[in-house]
């Protein structure tokens, strides 16, 4: 069962800024449509899965793109729960449940004691979602709460610590929801900044996660995953990648400078497995453990990403070259957790 | 295989304080006796279980309590090693190997530079047992010796170090003796206390274990587990849960109010699994790695534990509401490991 | 599938020094040989082995020892990749892909700043293989780079940073290249010391790994250990084990003084688990992850390894007796990481 896979990471995007406006409101309204490119593929899939939902049987929506808007310290979020194909490896595509027809889901980025005030417009029809924020204090009976198909439902919480936090669909079965693709990352920066701000180069945003046989919740309790990969999110003005690749895999190299210091924000969203992050030539000369600046390591090879953990890592990259990441737990770097980064002069 | 579980953790009661003397010393003498109300039940599962120790076929010996009594820094702990039915799920019966007929078993909390003298009374009448503390320094071939069927030993030793220890028996092959439900937990309390003592409000114990098919090394060495579940212990006047509910599981959630500060001792004995502990709508604003004062982390969303590998974690529920803690290897979360905590205002 | 597996922990000599000066150049030139007396074993092997590769199938080499020579901070280390019987258990010889014949492969100990001109020759007749070490800065497309069956590549890099660190065969497939043998440790001796030098009586080097299916890549990628073993280097005048056991699977123990503090540079090389080394008996007073003096830890029962994560641990062993170290992980410890300690007053 073993398949040779090719890198999958996602061009990240300049420098980190302060989020501030964001995309359009003509979204808003978007409604559910069957992308034609992707209808052969879809029907090969549906045939070899036998638990696909009835009603999502025919449905591909299109990327809805995330909306974003600040005002003050309040932060405005709007996602999209919807069904959309992804290429989770060369001809090989999963019929997601998604935030925003992304696995992960957009990249949100905000400031420590920003208040969030988020929708979720449900547009699968067939079963209701929600959204749990790590990044957030509040009653998950409250505020975590499902949004029933065609429905849509609005929360508000403070993101009080800084940090490189998972968010996902809390709906039971919680681990179907994730392993069948909605999760994702929010970045929470740090009011008083990380003490190594000031050396850091490039950044970047890496996610793990892993692939279960299509929707068969058997298999994601008791079973190995089929893929385990990495998905980038770019970093262009606090807003998620919106170069035309959101949903797509990518095999375009993150890259960087000869002599960068390079600060990825990684996290491990699983559901199942945990990380053994590593870059190959380089070793971490600062830590973040999940991404909090009072918790930091020096010099280290490799971090351990528990379920959901995250990090900052900084490294430097002092010649010009290929250098790949990976999860050091090499069953899983074979299964598609392989990166690259292009150091150039 | 999968089976959706409810919650199991198990009420814990109040405050902590110094562990002052205990149960009477009339539990000493209690002999073996089936519980007749579990009969039936174990009927079917011994018919299930091939794996069953002859000799343990028709025992399930009623839970016996802890003895523990202080004279200064020399503190006085009795156990029984006993074979007792715990019920692990709704309607499956494990007729588990125990300490005191409890799986996990009786929480120990004893103070920094204590001296314990450990007496441990087989009643197993099949194969011996032994105590393995990790909260101690003694050598293992003097002091975690075997306790053959039918006799008991003493052994005395420091409890040195501060920390959330694991117990559990050491006798050979140690993978069943802690599989099949030897194992617990021992709270060192440092003698400075934690920086943030006068922060908290409320303290319970959490342990995560697994278990597998019945008395099985190979599915124990070889498989996944069936169930992995939390199991809270009480901390009422440094003593054990004594409200009649060891040994069995416990729908009843934790509570807390509103604006608490909670601490959790928790323990992850394994035997095989690693955990990511998570606490849903929160995050842990202090983590002290393997419970020692000295290893102080900040703003976690989640804490990586080896097997075998403890912590204090403290985190605040600003609002009333149900939060339910996990791990976040969410495979290991459908088998079992969740459990609540209700905040009330 | 279970099978009750003894210590195998290799005898670490006395105390580290600075490396100076290694092996005698006149190794340089050996060529392979079939060592006569694992003929028989090896046959038995091949029978049962269909992955054997095979123009490895005739093939066992004798260990040729590591050259390593030191110029100022200029190190020359010479290693060959080579196929070579390793017995992971009595009687069950593997066909390793090995450097120098033995899996792990030799210990080599260097100084923080120090510039590794490394030369890696090929005794293979069949693939190519490289060298990944994660101790040094440079990048892995100019120097990790594949020697060709039958040649020898040299490559330069410096070991900036302080550290237990794993080296391995970086050749596609890794996982293959990793499991089949080719991995090891590189110690970067921290240019200040550890805070805790002047405390420690006993050195030692500790590694974890696992073995597979013989060159299985199916079940290294999605099956479960056969084996996961401990083995120990010495630290002898900063060169490998040169006592002639390299490569063989000894049963001596691991030897100490009642009341001396004793350190282990551990890594657990992998390729797929993480470990949860402790040690039964006493805790972890100090601990520096991944062998980084900044990244100090106390009083720790079990400390949780990524793959291919290291640490230096330290404890002391307060009275005479026997104390086994493994990995709490007790289904890995049930397949053979279980070393012991000898205490003797």
């Amino acid at each position: 069962m073993f398949k040779k896979l090719g890198f999958r990471a996602i061009v990240g995007l300049s420098s980190l800024v302060l989020l501030l406006a964001a995309c359009a409101n003509e979204t808003n309204e978007t409604k559910p449509e069957v992308s034609p490119d992707l209808e052969k593929a879809t029907e090969t899939v549906n045939a070899k899965t036998p638990n696909v939902i009835k009603q999502h049987a025919d449905l591909n929506e299109k990327p809805i793109p995330l909306e974003m808007e600040r005002d003050g310290s309040d932060v405005y979020v709007k996602m999209t729960a919807q069904i959309s194909d992804i290429e989770i490896d060369e001809g090989n595509v999963y019929k997601a449940w998604t935030f925003n027809g992304q696995a992960p889901g957009p990249l949100v980025v905000v400031n420590e004691g920003d208040t969030i005030h988020f929708t979720l417009e449900n547009h699968d029809p067939a079963i209701p979602h929600s959204m749990d924020f790590h990044a957030v204090h509040t009653a998950p009976s409250k505020n975590f709460t499902d949004v029933a198909p065609n429905e849509e439902g609005t929360f508000s919480y403070q993101a009080s610590n800084p940090g490189v936090f998972m968010y996902h669909c809390g709906t039971d079965p919680v681990l179907s929801h994730i392993a069948n693709g909605m999760h994702g990352v929010i970045i929470v920066k740090p009011a008083d900044g990380y003490p190594t701000d000031q050396e850091v180069d490039k950044e970047y945003v890496v996610i793990q996660n892993e692939w279960y046989k299509y929707n068969d919740l058997d298999d994601m309790t008791n079973g190995v995953p089929s893929h385990v990969v990495f998905s980038t999110k770019a970093l262009h003005q606090g807003q998620p990648n919106t170069n035309g690749t959101v949903g797509a895999v990518i095999h375009s190299p993150l890259e960087a400078k000869e002599g960068d210091k390079v600060r990825i924000y990684v996290n491990n969203v699983g559901p199942n497995e945990v990380s053994s992050f590593h870059v190959i030539g380089t070793m971490f000369d600062d830590v973040y453990i999940d991404g909090n600046p009072a918790n930091h390591y020096k010099g280290m090879q490799t971090i351990m990403l528990p379920a959901s953990g995250g990090a900052v890592v900084e490294f430097t990259l002092k010649e010009a070259g290929d250098y790949k990441f990976v999860t050091h737990q090499f069953n899983h770097a074979t299964k598609g957790a392989a990166g690259l980064i292009k150091v150039t002069k």
